[in-house]
């Protein structure tokens, strides 16, 4: 393994109920420099679907933009998605958080029927035909079930989230904390995180486990 | 060490340019949970300074409330400042990031003749009267050195910063990645973090150590 590899890790926001989950976040960047790897981060340079405030749960009237909001988390250090190139990167990860759902689909609103982000949908797809890593937490598997017929993923255990990704198309595996679904062909790696009622901690283990599948993907090429 | 002990944290805001430090926030939440142990999240209900574009730095014509902001950090779970009570805690974390010189204090425009936002300075006093433990990370151990006459403290290797600090009445104390300053007198533990030029890995490391420290002294009573 050499310290040279890189993780590029694509974020919906800064915030779990409009954009992409604190924790998920900041805990993949954590487990990516743990293990001696690098990352950069990107996002699209679009409106958030709506702001919520995460103290009440209801809709502010204000607008903010995703990738201004997702430099939070980058600490500045973010570029806009359209600069993402599969061939500079040795996999790629989507943290989750309703942003996924709301900023890089309208899976939110439309469930199996939604679309996905155009950029979003062009870095999964060159990621899959170069044949590297692609891993998703929590809600983020719904963009893979879009895009990838037959993929094998988890979104956890909810009934009716499990039924929506079959609906859209994708092989469901039932999973709970701490555990990773891998689908070798679009060698994609998912993980239920806080689609569960899990803890820090959980998430932690979630993220650290997916990480290290995805160097040993790298590693196996 | 019982799972029933609880630690306290106060947030700044969600966002190291003018609130809480994403990174720093996080692996505290997530040390204290690793250890067995739980938290509760707190923060003031009282507008941030300003608002900064994370992406280009620059102000924002923008208003956020503190405790609204720090709320994503905490998903949520977060309770108003004034409802932290030292009785109900074992120990009282702060995070740093500007929010913490910008928000808890005006530190980051007045440095040694800042003053402190009374309900931080109660919190402060309130915990150490109790003889519990109080760690600050960053730039946080500002607050410590107003407040607490002459206590030993870090905040890194800046020497504008520590000059300031010394002038604030604190006893500095150089440190550089991992390391963790503790005065036995007022039972703080401080830990430079994103003072210094570091990585996410190195937040980790810092985090986990002071909060290891802090159960030890706990556990010590």
């Amino acid at each position: 393994m050499s310290k040279t590899k890189k993780i590029a890790v694509i974020l919906s926001g800064c915030g779990v109920f409009d954009g992409a989950e604190i924790h998920e976040a900041t805990l993949t960047l954590y487990a990516i420099a743990r293990k001696g790897f690098s990352y950069e981060i990107f996002a699209p340079d679009i409106n958030q679907h709506h702001v919520i405030n995460h103290l009440t749960g209801k809709e502010m009237k204000e607008e903010r933009n995703v990738l201004v909001e997702a430099a939070r988390i980058a600490r500045g250090n973010i570029q806009e998605l359209s600069h993402y190139k599969a061939a500079e990167f040795d996999g790629l990860i989507f943290p989750g958080g309703f942003g996924v759902a709301k900023n890089l689909s309208d899976w939110a609103a439309k469930g199996p029927d939604s679309t996905i982000l155009p950029g979003v949908e062009s870095a999964i797809l060159e990621t899959v035909a170069a044949g590297k890593p692609l891993a998703a937490l929590c809600i983020a598997p719904v963009l893979l079930a879009k895009i990838l017929k037959g993929v094998k993923i988890t979104i956890g255990d909810d009934v009716a989230t499990t039924d929506a990704v079959t609906a859209a198309g994708a092989n469901h595996v039932r999973a709970t904390h701490g555990e990773i679904v891998v689908d070798k062909k679009y060698k994609t790696i998912t993980s239920p995180c806080y689609m569960l009622n899990a803890t820090i901690d959980q998430i932690g283990e979630s993220a650290d486990k997916v990480v290290g599948k995805m160097i040993e993907m790298i590693d196996e090429g």
